[in-house]
């Protein structure tokens, strides 16, 4: 049972929230937390400066590939950013946590 | 020498403060970044959703111990979320300063 | 083609854009975000604490080197922190985009 940090990107608070919660109720990811961030990135050769929403995700290695699914059908992105971090270090307590609450 | 970042999560600013600044007092990190999140999680099967604060602080792998406990002794719940990010890269000067500065 | 996520830090938002649109526009890096902060660390044995901007930066692995060396270019800071976290699993056609304009 080995807890991962899965993130990705939304445009607005609303659909953060609206994932946060599709998540954690689905059991898919122990816990969600936001942040506001601000986005550059080129799309059709200009330079775009947007406000987004990141979303950082707990679960366990062995889920990943039906959060990345339920992100897949919750996210109104066609190309979603979705990736996981690697955690090198786990206090015992919280990764049993992490895998208690994401169905690991 | 490897440096890691070790996370963790609080209820407030306060705490937050008070945490990085005992750690980086004692040398177990050489910094700590604060940053405000909103976390969605289970309680009791009820969805919880409130503000929080996020600590990134930047120290050495053998250090991850020692830096684990200080955070359990300092940090207000039961059952803190700790854990470390593994770094794949590092600027070299950037590495030797974590290092010098956390009793790497 | 491997996604990693290069990280540095910034004292203020303008040289966090400056330094996210050259990167973008050099195509080093797919997308940057921009997240403030608050940094509490040790200045000559004085515990410093201000506010700063960090930078999430998506490229390929193949390319640290390139970014590091451009961010050591464009950053004010004599010793910037530079590193760059791991990525465990990555969505296939958003590591295919990262690599696409990132040059990987």
């Amino acid at each position: 049972m080995k807890p991962i940090a899965v993130m990705t990107t939304v445009a607005n608070a609303e659909d953060a929230r609206r994932i946060a919660r599709a998540l954690v109720e689905r059991r898919l990811v122990a816990c969600a937390q936001i942040s506001k961030i601000e986005s550059v990135y080129l799309w059709e050769n200009k330079l775009q400066e947007e406000g987004e929403y990141r979303l950082m995700l707990k679960t366990v290695a062995s889920r990943y590939s039906a959060v990345e699914e339920a992100i897949r059908e919750l996210h109104p992105y066609t190309l979603p950013a979705i990736y996981a971090l690697a955690l090198e270090r786990v206090h015992g307590p919280y990764a049993d946590w992490v895998g208690e609450y994401s169905g690991g």
